[in-house]
């Protein structure tokens, strides 16, 4: 198991073997996962539970707020499980919550949970609703005020329908976006990621500040974040972004913003780290998605698959079922400069689901 | 190797996964261990030698104080040997020796051995003779001037005979306590450890005080740990007491205080994890105890066992001949914080019987 560079140079990642990480996971609910069909990230017609189950599991290995339905994750192959193995196998240092608008509140006592206010957003089809300005202006503010002593920060994600919002957001920005997100896109008409993005887009016509387009197409993880890592690299804190195209999409908006004030990022302290199956994946490109940031960017992905297990749900991955989610491409990351095996993964997500 | 919850939530466990913990182990010597068949912690005629040597083969590896009479502590199957072994798997962050009462001081040098001018306590059959108030002031006053700078503490012990003043000690305080520690105390009216602390009780008849009761009935480790975990909880330093009954007899001693001095305490920081044995051991009720205190409390155990071996010194504990001691739960906790196996621990343990 190691890290792959997708772009920029190995030395971000080698730099941080074995120093201390801490992992941050974002918490959010856009009401564009309600729209039925649009996601496959959770259980049927509970979608909005998807962050806090992931944050519970996560951080206590146990699923609360399900009550009696399920008491474990099988059947639901998040990407959690990933996340969660590298955890056990070795812990990151800090392991810490942000409620960036959760319709949940996860069940947890002890860890970090840090709220700022944040509504979950309305479904992008009928304008999401975020109050962008305030959103960047709250994650600039959280970067400025965040202790933070260990070596580096990787930053995840939970949030349901995620990739519909990301996708709609890089498109309103003017990005080249289409083929490079997911293939449902490019189906027929009758597909309903389309037909959302379409019907999101038309909202935003006639629109022209950045920040007014955000606010109608967009989800609070994409913009709370903007100011949270440009806060960060404010401070030369180093920060992986692990996630997929989210992620990527979360650098265009970085990228949009930047030019719209005419100011520039020192980004020598980013990188973004994702799975081999986000990678590999032929319906998208985030090698395409990440060359069209106008800053330097390292990225990488990891070559963890679950050929070393049987088990028919971790299988899926290797089918491109499920690809990414809850940091675990950042996760990967932090096992594989800590000396942790694909067998070892393996073994303790099997391990989850028995 | 899990942490399993026996009361309590298992977030406070899991908040410090991958974190910085130090062991600290409490020493005494109570002449209680000096009544023939009192106790088998040790070797017959050097009982008193028990916490000298735990403290320096949990410190070095080397069991010193014994001369030339043996260098190892094979046939002596210390709970101390699953705690050292997890020392070196995963070393704990600080690792440091409270000499609280000993009869032969270990012969370390670097480590810190932290002395109170507390000498060791007499037999509880004839009046323990304990300065129950001052020992409790000077642990409470280690509390206040203990620099920690780390995420917790692992408090530890070693005190032969001690889960015999532990059971008197709780009967003393009027906790109904008869079928919650050492089914020895359940058996005939031959039976030693009974007959010692009927003997011990009936010193206490007409002794109202609380801190005059602990004088004649209890053990150093008991007393001034009592105002030692008071104090750390007054700090908010995460503590885990690492043992099984006598652990939980120090939670009841605390409850008294508290009750009588009409205090309260914020228990938020402060957790008891034990070991397999002592949760599934049928002749006492670690659990019991602990529904004794008023305060809320977490508690765990490890379901760590010597299935892994074939070593005949080791199936000792299976079979119910040890069950804890040495921290030993506490480490096993904290080697599950920080992804090392049972079948590492078990490799180890084996390695130091050879």
């Amino acid at each position: 198991m190691t890290i792959k560079t997708i772009i920029g140079s190995s030395d971000f990642a080698e730099f941080l073997r074995g120093k201390a990480g801490r992992f941050l996971l974002c918490l959010s609910n856009t009401k564009t996962a309600n729209i039925p069909g649009i996601t496959q990230a959770g259980i049927p017609g509970l979608l909005y539970l998807t962050p806090t189950l992931d944050a519970e599991f996560l951080c206590t290995g146990e699923v609360r707020s399900l009550g009696t339905i399920a008491e474990t994750p099988k059947g639901v192959p998040t990407p959690g499980l990933i996340t969660r193995a590298v955890h056990m196998l070795h812990p990151f240092s800090v392991l810490s919550l942000l409620d960036l608008g959760l319709e949940v509140k996860p069940k947890i006592d002890y860890f970090s949970l840090y709220t700022f206010g944040i509504n979950p957003s309305s479904s992008i089809d009928n304008g999401a609703d975020i109050p962008a300005t305030d959103l960047f202006e709250k994650g600039l503010e959280f970067a400025q005020e965040y202790l933070c002593n260990n070596d580096y920060i990787i930053l995840g994600e939970s949030v349901p329908a995620g990739t519909t919002t990301a996708l709609a957001t890089a498109l309103a920005l003017g990005y080249d976006a289409h083929d490079k997100f997911s293939s449902s896109f490019k189906n027929a008409p009758s597909d309903i990621k389309q037909t959302v993005v379409l019907k999101a887009l038309s909202t935003c016509e006639g629109v022209d500040d950045l920040f007014d387009k955000l606010s109608l197409i967009s989800d609070n993880m994409l913009i709370f974040n903007a100011g949270f890592v440009l806060g960060l690299q404010k401070r030369k804190i180093k920060t992986v972004l692990a996630g997929g195209t989210q992620m990527a999409a979360l650098l265009l908006v970085i990228n949009s913003i930047l030019k719209q004030t005419e100011q520039s990022i020192n980004s020598h302290n980013l990188a973004l780290c994702t799975t081999k199956w986000v990678y590999e994946d032929p319906n998208s490109d985030i090698k395409g998605l990440l060359e069209m940031v106008d800053f330097p960017i390292n990225a990488y992905y990891v070559d963890f698959d679950f050929s070393l297990t049987q088990h028919p749900a971790l299988k899926l991955y290797d089918e491109g079922e499920a690809k990414e989610g809850v940091g675990a491409g950042g996760a990967l990351m932090y096992a594989c400069l800590n000396g942790v095996t694909k067998e070892q993964i393996t073994r303790k997500v099997e391990s989850f689901l028995q």
